[in-house]
């Protein structure tokens, strides 16, 4: 089944209490009576669909467990106040194996003070699955959520789109390989993203910006949410989106098309959000002053039925789906 | 390498922040500005570790996955606010299978009024793998935790042990295979526990309850757990180990020791927890008022080696331990 219609027959049978923001968000969102919203999320990580042991190394697996949930809570605005990991290990992994994963999983918590509180482990009879869950919090009421984008509203992303997605195609056309210079760096940035925990506080302090959440998917999947849950449409110019020098150079020699991976490709964990137009100007300068960047790439319009319009170019785009 | 010693290791590598209980109880404890703490627990089902898809339904394994995370709150005499489930399933599950997991799973988080509130859903390239992440709360301050058994504390249990592990070994013997009534009844105390989240409430609100946790490896080794963790010792009467009449018809059909599997076979999902001798008839009378039960099995001693002496029993015991 694919994965979107079974939460959304999950999401049916379930119904959160009144004020609490459950199943359908990069967190759900529970008030607390201190003035403090907590926020929570929880990602699974299994060999063989999100990840190949011949080719990941164990930092980077702690890394990128930890990365891709502390992105959840930086797609609401949040900070992260601890996290929650579960993992099964088969017999057969070197020694040192979990040593370097619980490295890579705090070097990247440690850098965003999110202690581990708490997990369960257990052996497996043959893959590497991980959870992690983290919990974070924000002022009351400032969660940004997907449902708040406004027609007129300009479409921006944070930094550039389908270094990740290149460094999956490398890693699956050639697992466990040598690889040059140009090459490990896109890998690095599939293996070890980078949550943008400082820009989202940022950003859910700026009243302009409306919806954010973060990029897993693709734009050309994850942007849908958004204009569904917010009943608008949009229009996207393909022309604007951010491409690193880096994808442009793979792309080049591969004979790749970076805007495909851009859109397409997903596990870029940049946010995606919406932004007033009239605040525009005051947020480029915030983010800049504090060395963050925004590209702004698309318009949101009133069209009730969450169309996604491509400007420039050729076809349309979906974004990455597990389940099918 | 040993599941205990590994936790160790991780607990080593990470500190909790000021006011907080991190790694090493059933939850971590966080306290929030509201005169309430927040407890958080999750809990790894692998199949081929935790269960056999041969033999467990659907149903079943929604229920157990729910229920032993909300036997974790309960472990610390909270309540639960609200869960998160992640799942890695393949392709080849029959129809309805994730329509009767989900049936399971909402079955007995509702009975507990905890509502699904977000989640995580992918495939997997063979087994099935859930993870289950409980939130909860208490009153501040009065969580009950692992550390605090005192020197002349009475052990007490809040219901039967080994029906779980009897179960579990009818399974292993015949995966599949029809069962007898009996069979049936005890092959449901290991799919289906009851997490004692009313029993939990209760007697956290007992001043004379001390340390409490659940039993999920087995007696012998949760309750080692509360000694070390209290720099206690203890000793236990087998003979006043609460045993079921199906346990006790089981063991003599097949020869079994119906002592063995009371300690050493865990699952059992009831609360262990020390009582202040001078609490012990007011509690029996409040729990007794609300139809739980509680059987005293044993005494903490004041020596600082976390200890357990068996009285009664003809050699030591051990609890289940992953890993080994």
């Amino acid at each position: 089944m694919d994965e979107f219609k079974l939460i959304e027959k999950i999401r049916g049978r379930f119904s959160a209490p009144a004020g609490v923001l459950g199943i359908g968000d990069d967190c759900a969102v529970l008030p607390q009576k201190s003035g403090r919203d907590s926020l929570v999320s929880t990602d699974m990580l299994m060999e063989g669909v999100h990840f190949l042991r011949e080719d990941i190394r164990a930092f980077d697996l702690g890394w990128k467990s930890a990365a891709v949930n502390l992105s959840d809570i930086a797609a609401m605005g949040g900070v992260p106040v601890g996290s929650f990991l579960s993992f099964s290990l088969p017999g057969n992994l070197p020694e040192g194996w979990t040593d370097e994963f619980i490295e890579g999983y705090r070097s990247v918590s440690g850098r965003h003070r999110c202690p581990l509180l708490g997990g369960d482990s257990c052996s497996s009879p043959d893959r590497i699955c991980v959870n992690v869950t983290v919990l974070g919090q924000c002022p009351s009421g400032t969660a940004r959520k997907r449902s708040d984008a406004r027609p007129g509203d300009l479409i921006c992303v944070t930094g550039p789109l389908g270094d990740s997605a290149a460094g999956l195609r490398l890693i699956l056309e050639a697992p466990g390989a040598a690889r040059t210079g140009l090459e490990s760096r896109l890998v690095g940035r599939h293996y070890r993203p980078q949550p943008k925990v400082n820009e989202g506080v940022l950003l859910a302090g700026q009243e302009g910006v409306h919806a954010m959440m973060d990029i897993s998917d693709g734009v050309a999947s994850d942007l849908r949410h958004i204009l569904k849950a917010s009943h608008v449409s949009a229009v996207v110019d393909v022309r604007s989106l951010p491409l690193s020098e880096d994808l442009l150079k793979i792309c080049q020699e591969r004979g790749w098309d970076p805007v495909e991976l851009a859109l397409e490709g997903g596990e870029d964990y940049e946010l995606l959000f919406t932004l007033a137009p009239d605040s525009l100007d005051g947020t480029v300068a915030k983010m800049h002053q504090n060395g963050f960047h925004l590209y702004v790439t698309g318009t949101v319009t009133d069209e009730a039925g969450g169309q996604l319009e491509w400007k420039g170019g050729d076809r349309d785009f979906m974004g990455f789906r597990h389940f099918r």
